[in-house]
Formats: C-alpha cells, structure tokens, sequence
C-alpha cells in the first residue's frame, strides 16, 4: 500500500506540475486579453456604427434587417469565421399615435407611450373613467366586470436594485395587466413605466400579444405621480383619453447572424455568446442592446486576434427580435429559432451566455449551481479581481433572455453581472441612445468576457452538473 | 463756527443713534422673515397647486385664464388688498403635430419640438436637403437664396453658465434664426435646443412672430448630435421629411393678476414683485415659472403676517404671456400691458424685480449700478449671509424678463440671482415639472426675497441714480 500510495503522490505532483505549467500560460493569456480591452477594446465605435446607421430597430422592420446585413458583412470583414444569417417568421408590431389626457376640470396631455403588442383605438380614441389602483394586486383583486367600461390605472413603482430584480417583480404588471384588465371590462390598460427614472419619458416594452388587445400605455413616472395627485384634489372620478394608432401584421420575418472563432482542438465543442439587435423603437437601442452586441464581438474578435485559436469554438449570436411578444404568448423568435436549428448539437455547448443588460462595468461572473472547478475558479479570481469583478457566491439563475430557450434545452449557463443600478432609468425609453454610455465601461466588459471566454475556451472546463 | 460745528455732531451723532435703533429693528424683522421661511415657506404646495390643476399653461389658452381665476381667488384667500386681473389681447400659437425624421440610407425619426410661434408645414409635410452649420455664424455668412429649397440646421452648443449667459449667447438662434433662413430661401428650419441637458426632449421656445413663418424646430441636443453623425457617414446630402401641425390665432387673451400689501406710511410707493403664470405646453411650467409664482407670493405674505406692514406697499404681480412672441416682433404682453396702465405712477414705483431662473438657490442680491447707501448695503449683508447669499460685486443687469418694459420707461430694477447651472437641463422642456425642485431650495428663495423686501419696503432707500 504504501509504495503504491507513494507512487500515487509522485504521478498527481508530476500531472499537477505539467496542469500548473498550462494553466499559468492560460492565465497569463486571459491577463493580456483583459488587458488589451482596458487600454480600448473599440466596443465603444461598434455602439456607434450599429446606433448611427440604424437607429432603432423594432423587430421585423427594415431597420433591424438592414442592421443585421450589415452585420453579416462586418462580422466578414473581421475575420470571423461561418459566417450568416438564420431567418426565421415573425408578427410585427408597430406603433402609431400614442397619446393619452386627462379631460375635465383638469385637462392636461399625459405623457405616456403604448406597450408593445397592445391594441389601437377607434378612430377618433377612447373616453372613460379611470379607476386608479395603487398596487396590480388590488386591480387583481377586483373581481370580474368591475372594470366594465373603465380605464384601468396601475401606479406601482419598480424598486432601484443593482441586479434589476426590482423590474422583475413588476414586468408582469406589464406582461399580464392589460390581459387581466380586459377580463374584468376595462376598455384600456395604463401602467406607470417599469422605469426608476423621474424624467418626462415613458418606458414601453412587450405585452402578451392577445387576439383581441386593448389599448395598453405606460405612464412617465412623473405624469403617474401627477394623476395620483390630480385624482386626489376632487371627489369627481377622473376621466382619460386615450389615442393609439398601434398596428400589427402576422407575416413578417427577423434573423440571428451568427459568426465563429473556430476551436482548434475540440471545434465540435462551442461556447455561445450573445446579445441583441433589435430594440424597441423610442430610442436607437444603445444599452438595449447595441452595448451587448459590441461586448460580446469584441471579445471574441480580441481572442480571434491571438497568436493560436482556443482549443473550443466560441459562436457569437446576434439574435433578432428579443424585445416583443408573439401570438399564442411566446416571445424571444431569435433564441427559439437558435434551439429549433441546433438542438441536436446541444450535448456539444459547453455553455452559453448573453449581454443583456446595458453598459455598466460587470460585478461579478456567476457560475451554475454546484459548480466546482477550483481549477478554473482559481484563474477567474486571478484575472476578474483586478477589474472589479467578483467570482459570485451565489449560483447564475440564467444567461440571459435570449439564452432561456437554450437552458430550458439543457444547455449549461452563466452570466457576467453587470451593474444594473440605473439601468432601468434609459432602458426601453426614448434615451437610450449611445450618450448614456462611457467607452471605458464598455472596455471593462471586453475585459471580462474575453478572459473568462479565453478561460472556458482554452480549456476542458465543464459547467454541467457532475453527472 | 467751532460751537455750530459741535451743535452739528452733536446733532448727527443722536439721528445716528435713532436711525441706528431703527434699522436694529428693520435688521431683527428681516432675520424674522428669513428664518421663518427657512422653516418652511409652503412654497412647494403654491407650486404642486398651481402645476397640477392646470398643467401646461401656455400663454392665451382656457388653462392660462383658469389658472389667473384660480389665481385671484386665492390671492383673496391669503389676504392680500387690491385683488384684480387686469386683461389684454394676444395673439396665441398653438402646436399641433411636430415630428422630423431623417429619410434614406438612415432613416430614422428625431427628437424634435415646433418653435413657438413658429408655421405649419402643408399636409403632408415637407421634405428637402438638410444643409448643416456647425454655428449660427456659418449660415449668416451664407448669402440670400443660398439655402433656396433646403433645410437649414444650426447645431452650435448652448454652454453651461451659473448665471445663465449660455442661453444669452444662443436664444439669438431661435429668435431670428428661422427669419434669417427663411430670408436666404429656406423652407424649414432646424437648430439644436437652446438646453444644456443630454436626455432625448427637446426644448422649446419663441421665434419672431413672422407674417409667413416657415416651419422650424429644436432638436434634442442627442439628436442633433446623432445629425451630425450620419450626416458624416456619407458624401451624399441628408434629406429631412418635417411635420408642423401649428396654429395662429390673431385675436385672444392673456392677464396679469395683481395683489398688494397695502404700505403703511407711503402707500403710493410701490416695490413691484414679479413671476408669471404662463408656461410652455410641454411640461406644467413648474420651474418656468410656478416656482417664482410661489416664491414672491410667499415672500409677500410672510411680511403680511407680520404685525405691522411695511411703510411701501409691495405689489405682487402673476404676469400672464411671458414666454410667447407677438406679431411686429415684441413679446412680453403682459409686461408690456403693465407699463401701458400703470406709467404715469411709475415716479413712485420704488423697484421692480422678478423671480424668473428657476427653484434653485439664491446666491446673490444684485443692486442698480451706482447703488451706495451703505445702511441697506450693511443690513442686507447681514441678513443675507447666513442662508448663503451675497450682496453682489457686480451691478445689476436688469429685473427680469417681464420687469424690461418697466426697466426701460424708468423704474429701477434689482434681482435676486439664483443658481442656474441646470436650469437649461429643464427650461422649456416637458421635464419641466415638479419633480424637479427641492422644497428646501425655495425656501431659501422665499427668505431672500421676504429679507430683501422687508428692508426695502419699510425704509427709504432709493434705487434710482442720484439726481
């Protein structure tokens, strides 16, 4: 026992010389890498190009095919490899008119915009009597036709959280109120925006898309604080109109493009990196989500560019049309097309991961649950700790939206935390456009994914729980 | 002559020592005043009042007039004397639909508002060739007919200047520009909003009332900053497609709202406060100018309250149509219908000043150049410091906007000065409402003034130059 229990030691020093040796030589690779996106990782110009040329790009439009054929081209011309576009079918919905007053005694314009997917009004618009509900659980707890004829008011705030979980709580008033208003009569939806902004803008983003819609807005947060104040100066219920020109089309299409630095050793095996072309329509999609696409393909265009590929393939998605709702109540086209098409090579992604959450430095890089490579861990801290990023504690709960259909499939995730403190006062609004974003945050973003993407590429890391 | 000259100090030396009692006491009131609104003022709910029941005020419409009704009442209400609306005519300008977008290889919609006072396109809008200037200067230098067909689009900066003078520089722009475009061919006109702010509204404002004025527009300052982007992406001329819904209407209405503490002693002596009620239709006017509304109206019934009223009295005026032009190229009805009925008692009218720049602090007391009487100098120096203010070193440069035409036929002026670093974030814009102020900011406004006023109202200093 003993000789054996000796030669045992011998063998894991030795394999552990030789691992130590590699994994020094990995480590000082992510060390360059991250720290050739710190000195300008050109991210910033790539916001701008896409920001610039297209401006908003609502899924489906034009604006979002133009960007991503130009997108098929850039990607070309970068150098990477397998490069196109996957097509896929899409209903489109477009806004027209969005206008909403208060009529009466104190007449005045609110600002407000439609939700996407909601319905349009006749012609000449929608009058009623607002019923004003302070929480979505006290219109929820209005029972069936109570609504009948009446516009419901929603005025509960989001919460300011770093991680965005305040949005999180009240996207389904978003999501589900205009469905659960209807059901109880109301012939229109207001919500106050999901926004942590008190600026005079209003946030859209997706409802369900439903086949009989009503009209659906959200409110600037500070016309909701003013309806709230109006509605309390004067016994008289409060009576709104609503405008809304809002269109929709069955037939339309969007796209992912896709590009590849192919692995050298283990192509077969393909870490997928994404983020999203599309955005809503009010501003030019800057930190929703032109950030992400530049992060994401600037890292990896910064690995394409060293001396030697890494051992797996990294895959770089575009997806198109993340933002919007689709009949039947389905959303996220793009990152359900990517799972219709490669499913079967599932067994084969090592992970996947999206930037998808603005233009913040990143905090922390989450791992899945159980995940217990000290190996990898070890070089993570070693690289991340000198940009501000924490290996989390606590366990990735997703790799963003347009990574969900993939991880429902199986595929192993993890996530990049941004600082999403003041994320949710631009996202989804007329504002966001490339002037909220410092270029050095974006470098710091380059900086961390292409070391942790180099970590996970040039090496046999897994993320899938032990088996 | 040496016991005459002894009988003279002897004299001087006990007036000194009643003059010095006496202005003790006129110094312990006006600390009285300052530290009761320092406490608390309630000029914030004069401004939730006012920004709320009416919203948008602009000059000429139903909410101007109710608000002056409102107004009237409530100046009753509160206890002052001499309680009237004094009315006059005005031609109102109306907005209807204000949109650009650029068309082509980028289309894509800006972030514009119609300049007030501004013309309609015809029904289907206008397009033609942008013609880009970096600063006004460049399309003056442009000879007549230079710009026949085109839109012109002026992008100089407005700079951020404590004491506003950034906006001096540039309001030139908007007042003539159109005019002088329109004089070198041009059938729309562009220039980027006179506003220091980098969100994505724009900022309106009057342009001479012209007999045939062609549509013209503010760019949000990020949109004419994206205009000159993807004007540089291509040798090809940039092509605008614009939409003006504007309206004219010769024949309407506007007033002011007048109030006195009626003077104890010389009543006929009249220190005129000002502010004025109406506001651009694109946010409630709560900076622009609720907030002056509050704030000389608190001021005026703090010394109300007091146990004795001043020896002058102090008038309050809510001027009505301050922001609007009129046709022959004046402005400022409601100033201007102030001089029509009250110059023949201008040789009493004491001072004027107006309260016009906002919610912030107060920083300085501005006095008529030449100003010396060192007992006011002295007693407004120790009223004013504790809460921040200076007597300032420079001469004043005038009352207030709508306290010019009085300026001009002869009454003196001063100002108190506030901080206007982000004034110009907010002015003009729909972000222009009540979120945007600190209740503690016009507190100290409403202590300035009622300090200020109380040492000048129960005195005799005189403004005017030594005769």
């Amino acid at each position: 026992m003993r000789r054996f229990a000796s030669l045992a030691v011998i063998a894991a020093v030795l394999s552990a010389g030789a691992a130590a040796a590699q994994d020094a030589e990995a480590i000082r690779t992510a060390e360059q890498l991250r720290d050739r996106a710190m000195q300008g990782s050109g991210a910033y110009a790539v916001v701008e190009e896409i920001t610039t040329r297209f401006g908003p790009r609502l899924a489906g439009t034009e604006a979002e095919q133009r960007a991503a054929a130009w997108g098929e081209a850039y990607l070309r011309r970068e150098g990477f490899q397998n490069v196109r576009q996957e097509t896929f079918p899409l209903a489109v919905w477009t806004r027209g008119i969005d206008r909403a007053e208060i009529v009466g005694d104190h007449a005045q314009p609110l600002s407000v915009v439609a939700l996407g997917g909601s319905g349009a009004t006749a012609e000449g618009g929608v009058e009623a009597e607002a019923v004003i509900f302070e929480t979505y659980q006290q219109m929820l707890d209005a029972p069936e036709g109570a609504l009948r004829g009446k516009i419901a008011v929603v005025l509960q705030e989001t919460v300011r959280m770093q991680d965005g979980s305040g949005y999180g709580v009240t996207s389904t008033i978003r999501g589900q109120g205009p469905e659960e208003a209807a059901r109880r009569g109301a012939v229109g939806f207001l919500l106050r925006s999901l926004g942590t902004h008190d600026h005079r803008f209003a946030h859209t983003g997706a409802t369900r898309w439903l086949d009989e819609p009503i009209p659906s807005f959200a409110l600037s947060p500070p016309d909701a604080e003013q309806l709230a104040r109006i509605a309390a100066l004067s016994n008289r219920p409060l009576r709104l109109r609503l405008h809304s020109g809002a269109g929709r089309v069955l037939e339309g299409r969007s796209q992912n493009v896709i590009a590849e630095v192919r692995g050298r050793e283990a192509p077969e095996e393909v870490i997928v990196i994404g983020a999203h072309m599309d955005s809503w329509d009010l501003g030019t999609g800057a930190i929703d989500d032109a950030a992400g696409i530049a992060i994401v393909t600037r890292a990896a265009r910064l690995i394409a560019d060293l001396p030697e590929r890494p051992r797996r393939t990294i895959r770089v998605v575009w997806f198109g049309a993340e933002e919007v709702s689709q009949p039947g109540g389905t959303g996220l086209a793009g990152g359900r097309d990517y799972v219709t098409r490669h499913r079967e090579t599932f067994d084969r992604h090592v992970a996947a991961s999206e930037s998808d959450f603005g233009a913040r430095p990143i905090y922390s890089l989450a791992l899945p649950a159980g995940f217990s490579d000290q190996t990898f861990l070890a070089a993570a801290r070693r690289v991340l700790t000198p940009i501000g990023v924490n290996v989390s504690p606590a366990p990735n709960q997703g790799g963003g939206p347009d990574i969900i259909p993939m991880a429902t499939a199986g595929v192993p995730t993890f996530r990049l935390n941004q600082d999403g403190s003041d994320y949710f006062d631009t996202h989804h609004t007329v504002d966001d456009v490339i002037d909220r974003i410092e270029p050095e945050d974006l470098d710091q973003n380059v900086a961390a994914w292409a070391a942790v993407l180099w970590l996970m590429a040039d090496s046999e890391v897994s993320l899938r729980p032990a088996s």
